[in-house]
């Protein structure tokens, strides 16, 4: 098993590494029109309806350690985004698959935030003929992003429940579509900062919890976790905590979960690509549990990086020597 | 009062004019980053958060026949826009309708729809100092933008009520601000086009009518014009509307319209800056009244046109030679 230590000394060695960099790609690199480009000079037509009309989908594997994880489910997510919003992959899968790594590779990223986004083009789809749609691919490769900063995960973090702002309901916008249309969750992350925390998670109108601003969120009570079902994102890192819960023998329920189950829990932590395993210790300004990280979160959390390893999950990237 | 032949007509030599146009700013023009360049070529940074989350806010005032139409109207409901999403105006407002005017002018485009587009900048919200969040704007001139094209809109058009999606509820996100968060409508789009029709009309998920993609919905009965009241953009197009309507006398209710009461109506029409007074003759395969362009939708249609000469409400751009 992995350490909290181990994971935040290896993980600051090599940022430490790349703030030594000097070269065009230090912070980053996208792939647009062809081209690799310095992520800082990347730009995109203003007449792109993924920016005009947030018409896009998209998908995020990340690279940990010099490994993209689970690379090949978040393709197979991002085929199903596509096909539920009538969008063709831009490329076939198998030349996408290679792109991606290329991307990573030429990036020197040893833990990278990696976004491929499919836009619906350039022409808008009212009275646009079928064969003037013409999907838009984007790719681009980041440092690793923390959602909760690593230096936090081993005390946790407060987070609210949302009431001045509700999650679009299913019946508007397909949350399993990952999507760009943040305006409810950036209203989300507003009022967290007017409560002194970073990280709202938003009712669904009808009593019941969804999601936060880019992660699903998991509680555990009596030994077994509970995640939203409904209204939110099938997170692969929600998959990956459930494959850990179910392989260990603790009982899981995707289900819908009623906002007072929140309050009442033993454990609540939040999960996404982008920071793993963060757990809450505060909601509302009560204290979760005990107040502290609790045995499962920190179970979960201790396998969750442990897996980032593992050859069935994650494959090396080749970088240049 | 004008004749719709007149309307078309006018127009039709202006568009003939532009397409005989050979120079860099004929079928656009954009404003980014201090410079004016042709809407083909104009690129924004990837990493700008109006692409990343559709953190933005926008207005869209138009110019017809060489004069910009209630821009003040739209400047100041840009300026309420930005304010419910806590983002300043990039560049105070006299500069900013200075810079709108530079732009339509150089443009040398007659009838233009003019895209006025603030986003949150380069900086992800979450996180980020108050002073690292610095606003960003680009404005854009295109010819104008025909939601249903004049030459259908003496006779009408076909809409649907949708059945596979409602409109975002004002809960998840502010209709009233102005936004390209556009799931759900470009969904409705895609139910209208399987069911031979351009015009979705998205319920409110509580059985009443919202709007459509870009449009405000009026209905008419018994010479009374109703618009829906909540879930909707308060539009300018609609605000003319209601204006002209009171001014000859009716009345007029901004309120709850039940989905039934739009199969019950004598006239239908949608209405929106991109195209103003759009009749609608069919819904969901039912004739709207007598099948028809009715009385009250063709008056408010021709004093709508009228009103684009009128010096309270529209002023002339000055073109170079």
């Amino acid at each position: 098993m992995l350490t909290f230590q181990k994971v935040l000394t290896g993980f600051q060695t090599r940022a430490d590494a790349r703030a030594e960099r000097t070269d065009a790609f230090a912070d980053g690199i996208a792939w647009i029109e062809n081209e690799f480009v310095p992520i800082g000079k990347a730009r995109i037509p203003i007449l792109d309806q993924g920016f005009l009309h947030s018409d896009l989908t998209y998908d995020v594997p990340a690279v940990w350690n010099g490994r993209i994880f689970r690379l090949d489910d978040h393709l197979d997510r991002l085929e199903v985004s596509c096909a539920k919003m009538r969008l063709p992959l831009p490329i076939a899968r198998p030349e996408l698959r290679r792109l991606v790594m290329e991307l990573v590779s030429r990036s020197g990223l040893r833990d990278a935030y990696v976004e491929i986004i499919v836009t619906r083009g350039l022409k808008f789809l009212r009275g646009a003929q079928a064969e003037d749609i013409i999907p838009n691919l984007y790719l681009m490769a980041v440092p690793y992003v923390w959602i909760l900063p690593l230096e936090y995960q081993n005390h946790g973090a407060p987070a609210v429940v949302t009431r001045t702002v509700r999650r679009t309901p299913p019946g508007a916008l397909d949350p399993t579509i990952k999507n760009l249309q943040w305006g409810d969750l950036v209203r989300g992350l507003m009022e967290a900062g007017d409560r002194d925390s970073f990280f709202p998670i938003l009712p669904d109108g009808d009593g019941n919890a969804t999601e936060g601003a880019g992660y699903n969120i998991v509680l555990v009570r009596n030994g077994e976790l509970h995640t939203p079902r409904r209204g939110v994102l099938e997170g692969i890192t929600r998959r990956t905590v459930l494959e850990i819960a179910a392989a260990r023998g603790l009982k899981t329920h995707v289900t819908e979960i009623p906002i007072q189950a929140l309050y009442e829990c033993d454990e609540l932590f939040m999960c996404s690509t982008a920071g793993g395993i963060m757990p809450l210790v505060l909601l509302d300004g009560n204290i979760v549990g005990d107040g502290t990280v609790g045995p499962v979160t920190r179970m979960i959390w201790e396998a969750y990086w442990d897996l980032h390893d593992d050859p069935q999950l994650s494959e090396p990237v080749t970088y240049a020597p």
